[in-house]
């Protein structure tokens, strides 16, 4: 999927929403653990049900292959579900991988080719030659870790190189790299004031947020610190979404919860007007 | 497995080879893919032929995830093999992994419960709470990249956060972490000289050590610097061993390179007396 077709819908859908697909059998409605794949037939009713609502979905592989075999089946029904079904969505592979170049390539076939995700997210810390294979890809996107929403970004991300943060010596380095243009961000929301100086690195790049709701983040915040002219943002919400009910009207009350973030986005959106 | 059954192994084998599993089916012989499960008959091959020769097998898990379901199959059924034939070998799943808190228990569950490894390889950038998930298993370890063998690691890994490099404060932080006691890390060999700095900062950890041989490390210069009196080195070869013929004979010569390194290691070993 190109940029262009990403920004077009969601001017259609008025909704810059990612909806995480963190599928564990612990967590979903104990009457779907009598199906035979009970992963699939739960992100098929989450998707069923937002996919008007959001722009995007986000498994996070962890969860996948913490199934082995099984759950790697689930994880390509569902990404052939959405492929087939809502061809509009732009899908992202939640993978954190990174490695050197030759095992980065595997990778690479593995999430764009083969499972035909449109983009995953990688992290930076083995520099060029881990990223660069990824970015090789035509209207394939590569996610990179920046300042992630978790405690633990501060025991390296925030630390200052010659006077600025790892994680913006991350975002430099990387728009130098063969086909940064392919590149998007992972830029958590519980520091949504640091979007400013982001902004000043990476103006026009898109920014995958985690942590609006869950993890504190305020959506206004990260819209006025983090928005462009073509919008450059994608607000990631997995369990507030897709686990609000454990009951027969789980997938209901998901589009309810969806449809509180898109109208909220929508407001955001018409400032831009 | 716990560090002394690592550390009996070395002296019994008088070897600390651990011999990369990056299975290919583009490099493995040809009359090979005759066979139902090629990846996992030309590992079993390899195993059979050198597992008295290392202590170690480390299956870099991008190369079975390209082949999606089949792949990961080839890969169970490889660690199955050699916790059930050669129960000594200390297995590492080369994973590379790193995710929030929930997610890295999921990880975790799945590499040293699931496939029952004794380790796995993880990337620092996200902090101490994507680690020490991981630092909870007993009896299994995790091993953090610190400073890699590849181009990139220049990138950011060497940059010096208050005059000091980013893989020394990775060092240094994880030693705080809970659980790191389990902790090894990657040092690349190609930077032997490091070694002896690193030695200050974590004076007895083990320490995985790619690039000798085929990236151009010295095995006699990295034992000089980085050898602890319980030896405190794994050194890896993958395609230097794996696919040193690609004929009917590639079983018999990955064996006679694994003999030349342990020979090596050997000499090295004597030198401890």
């Amino acid at each position: 999927m190109t940029t262009q077709e990403l920004v077009a819908q969601i001017h259609k859908k008025q909704s810059f929403l990612c909806i995480g697909l963190d599928t564990d059998l612990e967590k979903i409605p104990a009457f779907l653990l009598e199906e035979e794949d009970s992963i699939f037939e739960f992100n098929k009713a989450i998707i069923d049900a937002t996919h008007d609502l959001c722009v995007a979905y986000k498994p996070n592989i962890a969860f996948y292959e913490a199934y082995g075999v099984q759950g790697w089946s689930a994880l390509r029904k569902t990404i052939k579900y959405l492929n087939k079904n809502y061809p509009e969505i732009f899908t992202i592979a939640d993978a954190k991988r990174g490695d050197i170049g030759n095992t980065s390539t595997r990778y690479a076939k593995a999430f764009f080719e083969d499972l035909n995700f449109d983009s995953i997210t990688i992290a930076p810390y083995m520099g060029k030659d881990s990223v660069e294979p990824f970015l090789q890809f035509k209207d394939k996107h590569t996610i990179l870790l920046a300042l992630t929403s978790n405690e633990g970004a501060f025991d390296f991300q925030t630390k200052k190189i010659d006077n600025k943060e790892l994680y913006k010596e991350v975002l430099s380095v990387s728009t130098t790299y063969k086909g940064s243009e392919n590149l998007m961000y992972v830029v958590g929301a519980t520091k949504a004031e640091y979007l400013k100086e982001i902004r000043e690195i990476v103006p026009n790049s898109f920014l995958l947020v985690p942590g609006v709701g869950a993890q504190g983040g305020s959506l206004v915040d990260v819209c006025e610190y983090g928005m462009t002219k073509d919008i450059g943002l994608l607000i990631n919400s997995s369990r507030g979404i897709i686990y609000a009910s454990d009951q027969e009207d789980f997938a209901d009350t998901a589009r309810e919860k969806a449809k509180e973030l898109q109208e909220a986005m929508k407001k955001e959106l018409d400032k831009l007007n």
